[in-house]
């Protein structure tokens, strides 16, 4: 029996093969925290088209099983089935265009002049076996070995202790000791590891964005990425921002919600990854979490709400180092894990990822960085000084809360064009398969075309009847970007749509000129602007200006450089030192509080149109609006 | 309705009240790890008369239900009932008699030139509270203010971090921080307290042995032992001695089935007392666990195997400080966990509290000390050099593996006396109650005092007719020391208990006789023997001699001290000065295995008689022997 796709592909399944392990075996991942066994009710499918029985709906609803909602671990075909994968079941694994700018990790440690010297060491050791004459305890042979090498004081966890005796005598009293010495010089014993016994090391980033998650795996030995995955934060089921999230944490079991969800989603990324490697779960020996500082509190478990109540205090901002167990990731247990520092409650460990990754605190110039996700959170500074600042953008950049949003992944469309006569757009979508719905870096493309189309309005509303492809919606206006022949849902822009992008794009904007007022700085000043966000392996500087996200100048001082969270977290994850580093800058970053400077709300109001209400600031733009207007 | 025990005491239920709770409430407590709601099948008692209502019997065998076996929790009195507890259902609590010699703590630790300080201590801290103007998250305020107190670095455990944001916020930014420096001088945060939260500070020691389970709950301020408990160590139905434990724990998840029943013990008897003495779990801050290298390798989960494997290795000798979340203990769940350290794999941190408690490491003349338990432990030596060994003495001296054996607790025989006349004996009963079973010192007074009037012979064997209380019984002859009146089993020794308890007292003269020789020294170099053990508050020195198991030197060479692995625990719960002491003790303390010595079987053998084959060794029984032929 064939598994058609909306997207185009196509699948043959084995017999008595159910939809969610023939996607498997192709490299389609749905995700499952439960691992296919009908219990989690996450890997749902809607079949288009075909016969089919389904053996579990247990985890439907009502309305998801009249629409024809199935889940895939549950259903074998009974003839060739068309099938649409929602956005929320897909977990993208292999992707690696997408995500960050910067994959040779091992030429980008080289710029920082330092090389891979991870957080954990090994230690090759050789210790005298037990005999009758020498009736000293395992741990205490181990620990007069460590003085002589001068490695003590060591704390040796009970995880350490219990699994440490029989990697001893497997390997014969000659193995290797893997230790972390912690930023504040504590050492901590991890594992033992022998030729016979989870001798390879790999290591995980990890960036929890409020709207996406994504992992890296990364070879230790030589700082090659092993692949890569994403997933949307199942958070998202409790709420698209970081406040209805705390808000959800202070409501009875909310919090162990949230971060079970969160957990999950890393958990299953990881699985699945290191099981198409052939990785074994003790091989991956250290992780580092980036996030910013609310999701990095739900996904220690650390209630958030302080993050949302005046002062506006978060309970850490420079995590210690824990363990997989404590964090309940499906790594060794023992792996230590890190947590990017925080700087403020709105400026987190994402934050000191992107300015590691961006090297702005190295530089002799002033230069402006930016992270454009769910939150937008912007750095001005040079090797002298740094103040940070956020905005809350919202997830529509990341395809989120958009009728027709999606990630940066396979099927997204990255960027779109409007032919100036018949006013049709182009589409380019990632991997050229057939478009299952539009990333940041489309929307901006299209938000962009359509206003210097005519298609909107400086308010963002349609123009009726500019093409056919405006229509009556749900919700109002819409406009098709794609129409689907095969029975799916047409791509599309509602004006509710827009109205997000526009308050989002307006938040950025005014972040950024409220921040360079602040520090007595004009745009000018500024010789470099990095942006990095979830935007996938390209933005259109040109068109984020043209919709008046970003300031307006030449576009040479703009560079875009991906996911820079996940950057810094693979930088943290292979040099010590560079995890040393962001210690430091987390130090450095003075944080300005914009919801408390009267002129953001104006700055704010004044962007709320396209591109803005003063068009004497974005000079490019007006040029381009006379142009076209001529034409 | 009345509830009768056949030892005497009578109980009034409340209406719909079952028989657990009613014996609670009058402070009778029995084993329940499922606290009384019918699943753990451990509060068995038989009903020997009168009419009930069982609401389950859902754990209980058929023949215990045939025999009248109920569970006290779903067990309902329809009538006054008679009520048999069985002894493995008895938790003690309350009992100080019987367990400890040294029940001044804070005496004792004078007389070593120490205060109390305990393992964890307590720092008054104020920090400012976070406002606009000082944006520093919750830990890194507190590690700034501990920084300028000198206090860093400090571990902060995920546990520490989880809670801490509270209490700050509940205190008003003024609480103290509680803290641990381990023995190797890592500094590791607790918990905070405040006067509104979790102010007091109780410590439990926890004596593990084979046989019995012993836990202490001290009062950190001043001192004061709060309360005492004491249980049979649950695994016992998995064997009777540390062999078939280690054997049991290598199969299929025996390791786990012992260590949860073990630590089921030690939490039934800290919630007991707790809620007796209305102590919060938060308040109970450090635990010491004392006991046989075996015991502390399950408690804590680890494999045991290599103990008993040559060349007899443990895994740990030195336990690292751990914490109770990782024991799986009933207090604070931060509370450090700190394990006495352990000599060899068969002289564990019950004789190093041993040492501690009767001081011999500081002596100037040459003295030995002796625990007897389930094994029987020697250490001879003085302030400059210490020896130890261990032979296996079988848990008689404990009451176990005996027809009418039981723990020095209330009920049990404590002394025997005979008529020299009509043979009758005279028993002493703890708590003055009806007799429930005989414990170890009782054991040893009839033994002698059975010999000495000719009811048995040198080989243990019963004179047939000396005395009607002779019989046979179901395990051939059998002595009758009580004959129950009221239904329930009369109290008996029989000929297989004698056998019993000739190999214990046997194994353990050969090993004092053993160790002496290997260092080269005679009996009478010795100034000063120490007998602990699990007795009771009473052992007759003279009678352990007329059976052959001390030497027979003057008895005021001899102290019985009572159980030492507690008094031990009790001192390092107290004093960190006397935890340090300890390590070093352990490290001066020299092993010597007597299984490898030739010599020690002939001296087993030879001590298997009573008093012994060479009556030359044994002058003072010898003479009491021709005194009593005379009389």
């Amino acid at each position: 029996m064939k598994v058609k796709l909306t997207t185009g592909e196509e699948i043959t399944t084995k017999s008595n093969e159910d939809i969610y392990r023939a996607l498997k075996r192709e490299g389609i991942y749905l995700t499952a925290s439960c691992g296919g066994r009908g219990i989690c009710g996450k890997c749902k499918i809607k079949i288009v088209d075909g016969n089919y029985k389904a053996t579990s709906s247990g985890a439907l609803t009502k309305q998801e099983r009249d629409e024809g909602v199935v889940l895939a671990c549950k259903t074998y075909p009974k003839s060739d089935v068309m099938v649409e994968i929602p956005r929320l079941s897909i977990l993208t694994v292999g992707d690696k265009i997408a995500i960050s700018k910067m994959q040779d990790l091992k030429e980008y440690l080289s710029t920082y002049g330092v090389e891979i010297k991870p957080m954990v060491r090994r230690v090759a050791l050789e210790i005298s076996p037990p005999s009758l004459d020498d009736k000293r305890g395992d741990l205490d042979r181990l620990t007069e070995r460590l003085k002589e090498l001068n490695l003590l004081p060591m704390r040796f966890s009970h995880g350490f202790v219990s699994s440490m005796a029989d990697v001893m005598r497997l390997s014969n009293w000659s193995f290797d000791i893997n230790y972390i010495s912690t930023p504040d010089n504590i050492r901590e014993a991890i594992y033992l590891t022998s030729k016979e016994f989870c001798d390879r090391e790999f290591g995980v980033a990890v960036d929890i964005g409020t709207t996406t998650v994504v992992v890296y795996l990364v070879n230790l030995s030589n700082g090659k990425i092993v692949d890569t995955g994403s997933i949307y934060n199942s958070q998202i089921k409790h709420g698209d921002d970081v406040i209805t999230r705390i808000i959800y944490s202070t409501e009875g079991d909310g919090l162990e919600e949230l971060r079970s969800a969160v957990i999950e989603d890393v958990n299953n990324l990881i699985t699945v990854i290191r099981e198409r490697h052939k990785i074994k779960r003790c091989e991956i020996n250290s992780v580092v979490i980036s996030g910013n500082t609310t999701m990095s509190h739900i996904f220690w478990g650390l209630n958030p709400e302080s993050i949302r109540l005046e002062p506006y205090i978060p309970t850490v901002n420079k995590f210690p180092v824990w363990r997989a167990n404590n964090a309940r990731l499906a790594t060794n247990s023992q792996a230590p894990v890190y947590t990017m520092p925080c700087v403020a409650s709105y400026v987190g460990g994402d934050i000191v990822s992107g300015v590691i990754a961006s090297k702005i605190h190295k530089s002799e110039d002033v230069c402006l960085f930016m992270d454009i996700g769910t939150n937008g959170e912007i750095v001005i500074g040079n090797k002298d000084w740094l103040v940070t600042a956020a905005c809350s953008a919202g997830p529509c950049f990341e395809g989120g809360g958009l009728t027709s949003g999606m990630r940066a992944v396979k099927g997204a469309i990255e960027s779109v064009s409007f032919d100036k006569d018949t006013l049709e757009p182009t589409l380019n979508v990632i991997g050229d398969s057939e478009p299952l719905g539009i990333c940041g870096s489309g929307i901006i493309d299209a938000l962009s075309g359509m206003f210097l189309n005519g298609i909107i309005d400086q308010k963002g509303k349609f123009i009726k009847d500019k093409t056919s492809r405006i229509r009556n919606g749900e919700n109002g206006l819409e406009y098709v970007l794609h129409y689907d022949k095969k029975g799916g849902k047409d791509l599309v822009i509602t004006e509710p749509d827009i109205d997000n992008i526009i308050r989002s794009k307006a938040a950025i904007y005014a972040g950024i000129t409220t921040l360079l007022n602040e520090v007595g700085l004009n745009i000018d000043a500024i010789k470099k602007v990095y942006i990095a966000g979830g935007f996938g392996n390209y933005l259109n500087i040109q068109k984020a200006i043209t919709i008046g996200m970003l300031p307006d100048i030449e576009a040479s001082r703009y560079e875009f450089i991906g996911n820079t969270s996940i950057t810094g977290a693979c930088l943290a994850l292979l040099s010590f030192d560079l995890l040393k580093e962001a210690e430091e800058i987390s130090s450095r970053m003075t944080y300005i509080e914009l919801s408390t400077i009267r002129n953001f709300m104006d700055e704010y109001v004044s962007a709320l149109f396209l591109p803005h209400t003063d068009i004497k600031r974005f000079k490019t733009v007006q040029g381009a609006m006379l142009h076209d207007a001529k034409c």
